[in-house]
């Protein structure tokens, strides 16, 4: 496993080398003479300019900005790599956006920053807003991207998302619900350990609640162990423990202390989003879970336990962030589809609702084609879940009053299938008539 | 004419609302199963990243930033249309993000901000610096723009622009040189009234003296008259005058007071780049200027004179802004094939001499074609003429040490000739393939 990890770098780095990026820009508009310019630039863009000076709306039907987004981040928290910086943080926001393009049909700009400044970054992109139908934010450290996202959230008209916490969060539970379904347990009643309290296992708690679980029954284990509103660390103050000290309070009805063990001890599920394993979760954990136990590993790229150490030790479901296991919890499942139905309807907003409504769409999906112990969500290949999910969200932010425009379902599924398959289409045309280069020894 | 203007205005808003946007992104990478994004995204792509944190200048090799370039405006003078707003910046910087994909190759993100204090628009440039290889100012009004440009050409490590300053001043010059050249004069010893002192005017007055022109022998004209340096407003030490004061000390030797009419008397170039006319100029005062006189009467949509009036007043070239009459002065002829030969070799900066050397090449290709009265410059339509230019500014950035990189000229005409004829590849394509689709009644 290492060895294979070793070879996707060494393949990577060449093929960056080669490319030299992996998104550009085209045309969207005929020009097939000079004389065309007069009407997409000037004299005459500027009716469209000024019909936008009275009503700056008119510049999601007037422009790009409908489908365009920005993948903003700073550099602090990139990969596993840590605070590496804005400039090695663009290869990755690269492939974000063209995941966003591949699999959304999203327009994606990387824009990375060397705001670190909390306010500042909030600064930036408030200023930015205009550009862009909404903000994804990447890999920007905790919990400053708590902070970043709430304030962005409440301050901007455009949808804002930062996918190391929501994104993770909504895959999560997609794959929770229909795991729940294969052991006959509702998510009201089941226990459920939490390992790692980052951006990702915050967020994934707090869309557990909102999804129905019960607080009491959620325990959250940190690397200073389980958290409870007495442990000496959130009771200091610290404004930056903000998130953590809220999560004590409403989880943990039992007042539980101690570790990981402790947490998982008689858990129904165990959902980890802590650091590379093996060995972070241990076999006789999962031994004294409550039966039929749920396992979600999901660090990168080593998860916390093996899927076939946790299978040995009695779990009925295991799910991991890798994709040569079953059941990957993959975050690529969740932003396109987001997305693309956020944009699709121009919403003001990506609410919890729509976040719920985008992890159940995924779950129905799968329900659908058939579920077993190793298949509880789709896979990547399954372009029709994104369209089902993207058709779940924009129905969803007309149903809560956020959305500009409220096309009908059918419109919504003619529209943004089109959208999801054009990408397609091109890559197809481009690698056949060379517009994109076949690197030989790929 | 006016009603000419009004048509383009029409059939662009239809066209803006038909296309909802000028440009998009597209993968330049083949993604043809998804264990693809292994190695554009997760895990593979840490590698890359990696080796960028390490040198950061390798995100110039390993991901799109060598010919990625923002074109940043805060909105506050568009077109003619004045401070309008980022949202209404937009359609305009689409356009001119169209205009250099289909021209120069160049991938351009249009990026309009709210940020409009300079000091906070600076510091916003420099905070996304780390995304782009150029940043192209836009339409943001004057003073504020000499003091941005300044500051962001000293600050960073990128090129910086402003097209409304530079893009001006390049294809005016390279008009003049032309034009300098039929009537037999020489740019060292003729006298130029220079009428308007904004952006593009303070602009042209600085490289016309970086180019050999006599600066005692420049007259500059704003709405208060004739600069000099005992001028009221501009002994008051308002540091927002800094820049029509520096103007006003190095031009005009004989101290000489007056309006047009005045700067015009005995000039044997008169160069407009102030309000749209007609009527700016009027007839008598070119019947005033020297033998052989030269009118540039850059206005739109109305030049400050038509061509007509001035040609029967015994103008003996005339250059417009326009289209549909000879001798256009187009920024299109300059800041695509610039930033082309400055992101080919990975440039640090444009110097004055890049510019410079821009105008010349464009001159010397008109010259080989055949000069005429009719014909001082190239069209938009000589392709040629762009990759003639982005040479000539490629090599004189490596000439003068800001180039990353040093391709032989053989080398770099290749690259630069695909790079600028890919964009009509794709329409030809896109186009006969559906991929753009064709608007019925354009």
């Amino acid at each position: 496993m290492a060895k294979e990890g070793k070879n996707y770098f060494e393949i990577s780095l060449r093929l960056h080398r080669f490319y030299r990026g992996k998104i550009e820009i085209v045309p969207r508009v005929p020009v097939t003479q000079m004389e065309h310019f007069s009407v997409w630039y000037t004299p005459g863009v500027a009716e469209p300019s000024r019909v936008v000076s009275r009503d700056a709306n008119l510049s999601f039907e007037l422009t790009n900005r409908w489908n365009t987004i920005a993948v903003v981040s700073d550099g602090t928290r990139v990969l596993g790599l840590g605070s590496i910086g804005p400039e090695a943080a663009l290869p990755v926001m690269e492939g974000k956006a063209l995941l966003f393009k591949y699999l959304g049909g999203v327009d994606a700009v990387p824009l990375v920053t060397r705001t670190r400044d909390p306010d500042a970054l909030v600064e930036f992109v408030k200023a930015v807003e205009p550009s862009f139908g909404g903000i994804n934010l990447e890999d920007i450290e905790s919990p400053k991207c708590f902070y970043v996202l709430e304030r962005l959230q409440k301050e901007l008209n455009i949808p804002v998302w930062h996918d190391d916490q929501q994104g993770t969060a909504l895959v999560t539970l997609a794959g929770l619900i229909n795991a729940l379904k294969i052991v006959g347990k509702k998510l009201s009643q089941v226990r459920i350990a939490v390992i790692g309290a980052g951006a990702a296992g915050i967020a994934i708690m707090k869309y557990l609640m909102v999804a129905g679980a019960d607080p009491g029954k959620i325990i959250a284990v940190d690397s200073k162990g389980i958290l409870h509103p007495d442990r000496p660390d959130l009771k200091s103050g610290d404004p930056w423990l903000r998130w953590k000290r809220e999560i004590a309070e409403k989880t943990n009805a039992e007042r539980m202390t101690g570790g990981i063990p402790e947490a998982m001890r008689g858990a129904d599920v165990v959902i980890a989003a802590s650091r590379p394993g093996p060995g972070v979760i241990k076999k006789e954990w999962v031994r004294a879970m409550a039966d039929d136990p749920i396992v979600f590993a999901e660090a990168n790229p080593v998860p916390e336990i093996w899927p076939w150490e946790a299978k040995e030790a009695g779990a009925r479901v295991v799910a991991t962030g890798r994709s040569d296991f079953p059941n990957q919890i993959n975050n690529s499942l969740g932003f396109p589809a987001v997305f693309r139905g956020a944009l699709t309807v121009m919403s003001r907003k990506i609410t919890d609702g729509m976040c719920i409504a985008a992890a159940e769409a995924l779950a129905r999906y799968a329900e659908e084609k058939g579920l077993s112990e190793d298949y509880i969500i789709p896979t990547m290949e399954e372009t029709e879940a994104y369209v089902r999910e993207a058709i779940a969200v924009a129905l969803k932010a007309i149903e809560e009053g956020v959305a500009r425009r409220k096309p009908s379902r059918s419109e919504l599924e003619s529209e943004i299938r089109e959208l999801i398959e054009r990408p397609r289409k091109y890559m197809d045309l481009a690698l056949g008539r060379g517009l994109i280069k076949k690197e030989p020894e790929w």
